[in-house]
Parts: structure tokens; sequence; C-alpha cells
């Protein structure tokens, strides 16, 4: 009986040429299909609901796999997985979705996660997960830049060469800076944004640009400016990629097929 | 003009074959060695207050260095270590020193920190830095167990084999259990250690002994029998070294030499 299982994976990226399968490389997507193929015998296609790049990570990425025989539950089949999986990378939920599910295609909207650090010395217990930020920033000015992000825009100015949208439209529906209850301490921050979709470097070029404000290279209203130029060489620059990560990927509750 | 510095050196074990330098392999000392090489021109030699073996990690190690001539401040030869380093090891603090300063036999005391995760399922995110254990545990009674570790005593169970002191009796001032304010989310723990000195893998011995009685296998008085026996093998087991931090080390105060 042919079964379409819907997987959520959290991820360390650092050691992975990012997600897709390259010949030669550790990828996300080979370590996976390695491991399922170990498990259960069969060659199944990991359909990610997006690519993430070299060191970066996710809490919940989301995948679609078919398999043309499964007998068990989805619970032995997570297990079965996990087993043959290195420790950077985990199965956290394995459920039966209906037999067209399809991660990319029926993906509703992300949210990404990008961390920061404000620390003058380097944190070698950081330096894997947190863009580090040498000097002071005003909490006030990126939190104020981080709104005006929110929306329904065109966000041109905030996406890489590459691979290329139809359109560069999309729905924002959060942007916000979080700040760590012991950011004294810590020096920890976050960007979260959330989305219908994203285009390439979207929230590392966001980053970037907020980080600007934050230094007091431009006040929060040249957001709007970025914005209405539609060009990428108005924003700021790209934050490094260790950083992000995939948080949480959304889709319309389904029901298993039968 | 010859100096000694006390460097204080943070740094992420993982990807090291220990502190000590072995031929062709990456190790901390060498790294700082090399990276004053670079730094400086001399070939000093580092001694760190104690090994780490492979895997262990450094919050505060502390290491003494002789330079037969070197003008600048203590903070700008800091600066020029950690230019050099790679982001797994930072110093943290570059103090004038004694001239006979030395981090080995000056050391008073030394607290470690051993970090633990209760956690069904992996953590792709603190692999590194955590022993993981996969059922529940009994706080009280590891706390109870922590606090017998308490007091002067022969600690030759908690002794792997390898070098051997003349003496297995230690003053271990503080042992105790530490509950993260957000334990149930997160399942993290930590047992701290402080002590005049400590045997070979003793702290992971105290730990996976004290995780014997987390889970049930043994009452918390049984550590004041395993204490008694002088003898490793009627202890717990040895703790992975990934959950392992030196946290400080303790010196007499010093004046700096002229």
């Amino acid at each position: 009986m042919t079964r379409t299982f819907c997987l959520t994976i959290a991820y360390d990226g650092t050691d992975y040429a990012g997600w897709q399968v390259q010949p030669g490389q550790p990828t996300i997507q080979g370590t996976l299909q390695q491991a399922i193929k170990k498990a259960t015998g069969h060659d199944v296609t990991v359909t990610g609901s997006g690519r993430t790049d070299a060191g970066v990570h996710a809490l919940g990425q989301v995948a679609s796999c078919r398999f043309p025989v499964w007998t068990a539950s989805a619970d032995a089949l997570l297990k079965a997985i996990n087993s043959r999986l290195p420790s950077s990378v985990v199965v956290t939920e394995v459920r039966d979705a209906p037999l067209d599910f399809h991660a990319i295609r029926d993906a509703i909207g992300k949210r990404y996660r990008y961390q920061i650090q404000v620390r003058r010395q380097r944190d070698p217990f950081q330096h894997r997960y947190r863009w580090r930020l040498r000097r002071e920033v005003d909490l006030d000015a990126m939190s104020e830049a981080a709104a005006k992000i929110i929306g329904h825009r065109d966000f041109a100015s905030f996406e890489s060469a590459g691979a290329r949208r139809k359109t560069s439209v999309r729905d924002v529906r959060d942007c916000q800076l979080i700040v760590s209850e012991d950011f004294q301490r810590s020096g920890h921050l976050a960007v979260e944004v959330e989305a219908n979709g994203f285009l390439y470097n979207m929230v590392r070029n966001i980053v970037g640009t907020l980080v600007e404000v934050g230094f007091g290279k431009q006040p929060p209203a040249w957001i709007d400016d970025v914005l209405s130029r539609q060009d990428r060489i108005f924003a700021g620059p790209t934050a490094p990629p260790q950083g992000l990560f995939l948080k949480e990927v959304f889709y319309q509750p389904f029901q298993p097929s039968d």
C-alpha cells in the first residue's frame, strides 16, 4: 500500500553543505534518504519544504516522502529512521499524510528565526548558532525598523540574485526583534520573520539591514525607502548563514489518507 | 625583559583531541602555541592548569606562559593571540603574573560543571555540550547523593586508571545538582563540583554514579558505601566527555612582577 508521510526534522546545519543532495558533499536530504534506505530498504526522495543553505539550521523543517509499501505505524518509521541518523539530525515527528501531500507545493507559510549575539569577545559555544556583533545596537530602533517589514509588499530589495521567483511580492505576517531576558549578560537577540513565502536570502538580507539601523548608520524610516526602491543594492549586507533557523512550516490541517 | 603571563581560556573541545599537544592531532595547547607564534614570533610553551580530554570543554581554563621579550601590554597580547585563533578557542583574559607563576603547581582549586539533558528524543543542538539521559531521573535523590560527595575524603572509588596520583584524598568543597529554571521544557541539569584537586576522570565518574541514583538503581546512601570501598569498580559508569566543562581554576591573589 503506497503511503505518503509528513516528516518534521530538526538539524544542526554546521557540518552540512545545505539541504539539497549534492554529489560528494554531506547534505541533510542525502543523510535522511540514506537513513531511510537503511531503515526500510526503500530508495525514497525526501522533499523538503525548501532548501536551506550550508550552515543554516532547522528547528522544524518539514518534508514529504512517499513509500511504495509501508505497513508499520508512522511512529515505527520515526524510530527506525532516527536510529540511523547522526547526532546532528533528528526526525521529531512522522505523520500519515494524504497521498498527494507535497511539502513544497502545499506550504502556506514559514517562520524563520535569526540569532544574534552582541559581544565584543568571541563566544566559542555560540559561533555555530549566532551572528556576533562586536558593538552595541539600538534595540528600540531595530524593533521599530522590524515592524516596518510587516505587510503585503514587494520584497525585491531583499532578494539575493539566484533562483528568481515569478513575483517578489510576499505577505510578511510578523517581523520582530526578540531580546533575551538575560540580554545584559548574554547579548542574545533574535529576529523572527513569518511570511506566506520567502525570496532567496530574504531573512538574512532583512537582518543585515536591521543591523545597519541598530548600528545607527540609518534611521528606522530608511526601511520604507529600501522597500520602495525594489532593488537589492539599496538594502544592507546579507547576514551570515549560521544565525538562521527554519523554525516552522505551516500547512492546512490534513486528514491522513485511508 | 622576561615576563610571565596568566591566560584565561574558553574553548569548545568538540573538534580537538584534548588539551595536550599530540603530533598530527588538533589540540587546544597546540592551537594556542601556534597562535602565539604567529602573533609574537615566539615559540613558547603554554602550560595549562591541567589537561582536558578529547571532547571536554572549558569556560575558564588557566594557563601560564613565559616570554623572553614582550614590551607591549597584556591586553595587546590578548588581542594579538585572539586574532590568530579559530572560533572554537578564545583567550578571555591575559594578566601579568609573577615571573615564577606556574598554572599547575600554583592552582589551589578547580570547579567543573557537567551538563545533562533529560530527553527522550535527541536534541541536535545540545549533543556537543550535554549527556542525554533517555529517561526520567529523581532530582531529590540525585541532590541528596551529590551532597554526600562533599568533604575531605579518599576518592579512590572515583579515579579511573591512568595517571595515578600519590594520594587519592581530596577536599571536595562543593557538589550540587543544578536544575535549570526551564527544566520542564528543556530537560537541562548540571552537576558542579569544586575541590582542591581532582583525580583522573573524577567528575565524570561522580556524575555517572549520581545518575545511577537518579535512575533509582541505588539509593542516595549508596554513595557512602562507594566512597568507603576505595575501589573504582564499586562506583557507577563514567559519564561521557562532551558534558564536561572546566569552569574555573583558583589561585592565591598575586601581584604582577615588576
